[in-house]
C-alpha cells in the first residue's frame, strides 16, 4: 500500500514529507487510515537518534487512532469501519511467559516497536503513525470504545498506558496516596488516572507556579519540592510516587516521602540518575522501580476505563506541517499537555 | 544491677573494660547473664562514631544469647533458667501500625536500639551485649529453641534476621533464584538461609577464589562479577539479589541480572551508592529496595527455622579481651564468617 507521512531524514534536519510503502495485508493484518497521532517525547528522541539505533528516513508516532479500511482473511477482532488504536508495539513473540501473561512489552524476544523496530517476518524497518495509513497485526490493534473522543484518545496509547500500568502494578485504588513528579504529557495523565482510580493525588513540582494547573487536573494538592519544610512534613506520606521527569535527576529528595514499603517508579528518565543514598531505602524498606508502557490487555482495559470515567488527556491539536514547531515547543515544555496531529491535515503529495 | 563489660571510651581508642549499672528490674523486665555475643560490623561503626550519635563510654553488641537470672513480677514469657536471645532492639512503641504488624524495627516512633539508643522511660543510654548482664523488656527477649547451638546462634540475631527478613518479604521458597553479593557475616547467612528455604542460590563475587567457600556453604554456584561474559549470560536470571556489600559501590552491573519484576535488596551499605542507570529498571520493571533487620515475630520464626533445619552461622569464638584484634580482622574481612565472644572469658574486675 502506497502511503505518505512525515519522516526524519537525518538526526539534525526537520521532519519532512515522505512517500513510502506499507506492507500488503497478511492474513491476520488490519489496515487503517490514521485519524490522529499523538506527539511523544520518544518521537523526538528517535528522530534525533538520541538513543542510537535510528534509521533514516524514519516516521515517528506511536499514539495512533485510526479507522479500519481493510482486514486480512483471518482477522476476527476488527471490521472495516471500526475505530482502532495502536500504541508503542505492533508485534511480539506471543508465546513466551511474558506474552502469555499479557505483558507483551516485556516479551522475552523483545516486542516490535511501532517505529524503530523491524518486522518479525520480513525484517523491514517499521514506520510509525505520522502517516496516512498503518498496517498492523490484529492483536496489536485495540478497540476504541464507543463514546471516547477520538482526537483526545490518542495520547492514551503511550502517555496513558505508561502511567496507568504502574498504578495497576502497585495496586492503586481508593485511599492510595500517590505522588506525581513532573507535570508534562505523562505526569498530567498520571494525575488524571490516579484520581480516576480513587487515589489521593499530590503533584510534586520545584516551584509553586503549577498549583492551579495541578488542581485543575484533579490533584488534591501541590507539594513544592524546593520547600524543605514542606518536604520534611510530607515524609512517609506516599504509597507510590510516579516519577515522570524525562532527564537525569536526583532521587534523593523524593525517596523519604514514601511510606514504609512504598515505591518510587521511574517512567520518564531512561538513562543515568544521580548517586543516591540507601538510607531511606533501608530504614523504611522503600523501593525504587521502573516501568515500561503496559501490555495489550492492560491497554485495552485503560481505554475502557477512560471511556467509562471520561478521562482524556489535555491536548493541543496541530496540523502535520506544524510538527517541527511542536517538537521545539515540546522541548521547552511549552504544551498543555500533549500535541496531537490531526491527520486530515496531511496534504496529498 | 552492677555489671561489667567492654566499652569504647572514644572513637579512636581500643575497647577496654567498663563497670556500669543495669537498671533495676521493671515489672515486665527480664535480667539475663550473657553467654555469647556476636561481633557485628555495626559494633565497630558505633564504637568509632562512623554514623554519628555515639556516646561514650558505649558498650556495643546486639547478637546476644543469655540465660535468664531474674524476671519482673508481670513477666509471663520467660522463666529463670531459660535461654533467651536479644537482637538489635530492646523496645518500641508497641502501638503504632508497624509494631502492631510485628514490624517493630520500622516502629513509627523508632525502636530503641540495644546500644546507641535511649531507654523510653528514663532516657538513659542503652548499652549492648559486650557485658556480663543485660536487662530488657520481655517482649524483646526471644526464646532460644531447644537444640539450637547456643554459641553459634548469636549471629542469627542480626546477620541472620537481616538476611532472613528480605527472603521472607520477597517470598523466597522452593525454586526461587537468589543471588547473594558479598560473602561476609551477612552474605554467608543469606546463602545458608536461602538454601534452607529451598532456593537456587548463586554467590556473586569479584574473583573466582571464593568458589570453594560458596559451595561449602551450600550455594549452587559462584558467579564472577568481573567476568563480563558470565555476567551477560546470567542476565534476567534472578528473582531476588541480596546485596550485603557494606561500602559504597556501583549497582549497575547487578540490576540486569534480575529477571522481570525482580528485586535487588540492599542490606549492607547504609549511605551513598554510585550513580546508576534506570534502563534495566524501566526495561524489566526491576526494583531496588532496602531492608532493615526484621520484626520480633519474624526473628522468633527464624530461630525456630534454624533449629529445625540445623542452620547455623560459621563462627570463630574469641575471648572478650580479643575484641580489638577481632575488629581489626573484621575490617580486613579476615573472618569466616562471624566472631562470637564467649562471655565466660570476661574476667571479673
Amino acid at each position: 500500500m502506497h502511503t505518505i507521512g512525515y519522516a526524519a531524514y537525518s538526526p539534525d534536519t526537520p521532519l519532512a514529507p515522505y512517500e513510502f510503502e506499507r506492507r500488503d495485508l497478511r492474513a491476520n493484518d488490519v489496515a487503517m487510515e490514521i485519524l490522529y497521532c499523538g506527539v511523544c517525547h520518544s518521537d523526538l528522541h528517535t528522530a534525533r537518534n538520541d538513543w542510537g539505533g535510528s534509521y533514516y528516513p524514519i516516521v515517528p508516532g506511536h499514539e495512533i487512532i485510526g479507522r479500519v479500511i481493510a482486514v486480512g482473511p483471518e482477522v476476527t477482532r476488527h471490521r472495516v469501519g471500526d475505530h482502532v488504536a495502536v500504541g508503542c508495539m505492533v508485534d511480539s513473540c506471543m508465546h513466551c511467559d511474558q506474552c502469555q501473561k499479557g505483558e507483551e512489552q516485556l516479551c522475552r524476544e523483545h516486542s516490535t516497536f511501532t517505529y524503530g523496530g523491524r518486522d518479525r517476518i520480513t525484517r523491514e524497518y517499521t514506520q510509525g503513525g505520522y502517516s496516512r495509513h498503518l498496517v498492523a497485526r490484529e492483536e496489536f490493534c485495540l478497540r476504541v470504545p464507543q463514546g471516547l473522543d477520538l482526537a483526545r484518545a490518542a495520547p492514551l496509547l503511550c502517555a496513558g498506558i505508561t502511567t496507568y500500568s504502574p498504578l495497576k502494578t502497585w495496586n492503586v485504588g481508593p485511599g492510595s496516596r500517590v505522588g506525581v513528579i513532573g507535570l508534562g504529557g505523562l505526569g498530567h495523565m498520571a494525575v488524571k488516572l490516579a484520581v480516576g482510580l480513587g487515589a489521593d493525588v499530590t503533584v510534586l513540582s520545584r516551584t509553586p507556579d503549577k498549583q492551579a494547573d495541578a488542581l485543575a487536573l484533579g490533584a488534591h494538592r501541590l507539594l513544592v519540592s524546593g520547600d524543605a519544610d514542606a518536604m520534611a512534613a510530607a515524609a512517609d506520606s506516599f504509597d507510590l510516587i510516579i516519577d515522570t521527569v524525562p532527564v537525569r535527576h536526583d532521587l534523593t529528595p523524593y525517596v523519604p516521602l514514601l511510606d514504609i514499603d512504598g515505591t518510587l517508579v521511574i517512567v520518564g528518565q531512561v538513562g543515568p540518575v544521580d548517586e543516591t543514598s540507601t538510607i531511606p531505602l533501608v530504614m523504611g524498606r522503600r523501593r525504587i522501580a521502573g516501568s515500561l508502557i503496559g501490555g495489550i490487555r492492560e491497554t485495552q482495559e485503560l481505554l475502557e476505563f477512560c471511556a467509562e470515567k471520561n478521562i482524556l488527556p489535555d491536548c493541543e491539536m496541530i496540523r502535520m506541517d506544524q510538527i517541527n514547531e511542536a517538537f521545539e515547543r515540546m522541548e521547552k515544555s511549552d504544551v498543555r499537555y500533549r500535541f496531537v496531529i490531526d491527520m486530515a491535515t496531511l496534504a496529498q503529495p
